[in-house]
């Protein structure tokens, strides 16, 4: 039987600690993680997350597509900003997009030199589930967070995988942090609209008007879609 | 109203972010804040917190009691491990002890700068709550956890302290970390001894065959004393 743990921020992440051998499971549900997903399914071919914004730069000089955001807002000289709506909403057949967040590419850049990276969000989640199933490779989950915080929609997502896993019967969760994000999931699944709505990251994307990408970003299950980790960047693999 | 913030893990407390007029509550369930609370049922008079053991050996030759853990087990040269039971069963009446452990001390040293520093657990919950209810201070419960790792335990406890102080009304809460404490508490709380049995720490300490001190930290408000940081120690203050 393989194992899951939880990272409940990128501070609590040590990939020194980690077997080289695990998938990590990134999760940004708001919104990179959502949105990766969006920008798949508009057909874009390679999902290149880069961390700062000067190197962006050089990827849109080099005839990138960019999206970036910093503090939930689009950065000015990107083509996009971090909207999975967005990104649904336009043609990005076979382009290759450089990637940069306030958190979702920060967590990326800790689990780096990981062997197997997928992403996940609430979107994609039995899809993710159903191909870590098909592996034979111990699963840490790392939640990107705030600021590198501790974030409520990320841990719930967590939770919400480690159920899907246990019971595909796979794989078996270890660790106080998985326990808690499994029982934090299970007691509030069937409220998790009213949930959610109680993190610091929804309200702030609320205030910036953006209610359309957090009903999409809570929309369980609407892809199939996993982006995998190339070495470079992520490319999607479909699992049905 | 003041604000409760909750850091799950020393590595998430930021000493520089945080409002030097916090007050911050440190949280070692199993077992030092249990056992500071044991030794001051006693007779303690001061219990100072020493992070390393090279320090601890120079109290002792001070004339201190030392009491000193590492991975759940007594140092052998200390005079007392980390048991709150083992304290029980001593006369402590007005000695000095050096305590040095694993996690506790850890986080206590990080929190050095803070204002107003109290320790709390299980057993002191009701008498924290009330001395914290007197203050006009807002409040960061930092969790001890286990290796800088989430502990189940310390969250739950925090999790019970954000639930006593909103009935208290002076305190009301912040952050997805203190949302996701009190609701994990709140989802536990009538199932408390079952629940705390699936963290990694009670198992450590059970394999161990400390099954009196487990019992002992979870008997919810067996006392009446909250240890006060005074600077270079804690002594105990008495709420009723």
């Amino acid at each position: 039987m393989n194992r899951i743990d939880v990272c409940l921020s990128p501070l609590l992440f040590h990939p020194q600690k980690n077997d080289s051998d695990s998938i990590v499971i990134i999760v940004d549900v708001l919104r990179a993680t959502s949105a990766f997903v969006a920008a798949f399914e508009r057909g874009a071919q390679r999902i290149t997350p880069v961390s700062n914004l000067e190197d962006l730069r050089v990827y849109k000089l080099k005839g990138y597509l960019t999206a970036a955001e910093r503090d939930g807002e689009k950065v000015d000289f990107a083509d996009f900003g971090n909207s999975p709506v967005i990104f649904l909403k336009s043609d990005l057949k076979d382009v290759e997009i450089a990637y940069s967040t306030t958190n979702g590419t920060r967590a990326i850049e800790k689990a780096r030199n990981s062997k197997k990276i997928v992403t996940a969000a609430f979107i994609n989640l039995d899809a993710v589930c159903k191909w870590i199933s098909t592996q034979q490779n111990d699963v840490i989950i790392l939640c990107s967070g705030w600021k590198e915080e501790f974030s409520l929609e990320d841990t719930l997502c967590a939770g919400a995988i480690i159920e899907i896993l246990e019971k595909y019967g796979t794989h078996d969760y270890i660790s106080d942090a998985s326990f808690a994000a499994l029982k934090l999931w299970q007691s509030s699944k069937y409220i998790l609209t009213t949930t959610v709505q109680e993190g610091s990251h929804y309200k702030r994307l609320q205030k910036l008007d953006l209610q359309e990408d957090l009903n999409y970003c809570f929309h369980l299950n609407s892809s199939d879609i996993v982006p995998l980790w190339d070495g470079i960047g992520f490319q999607k693999i479909k699992t049905y």
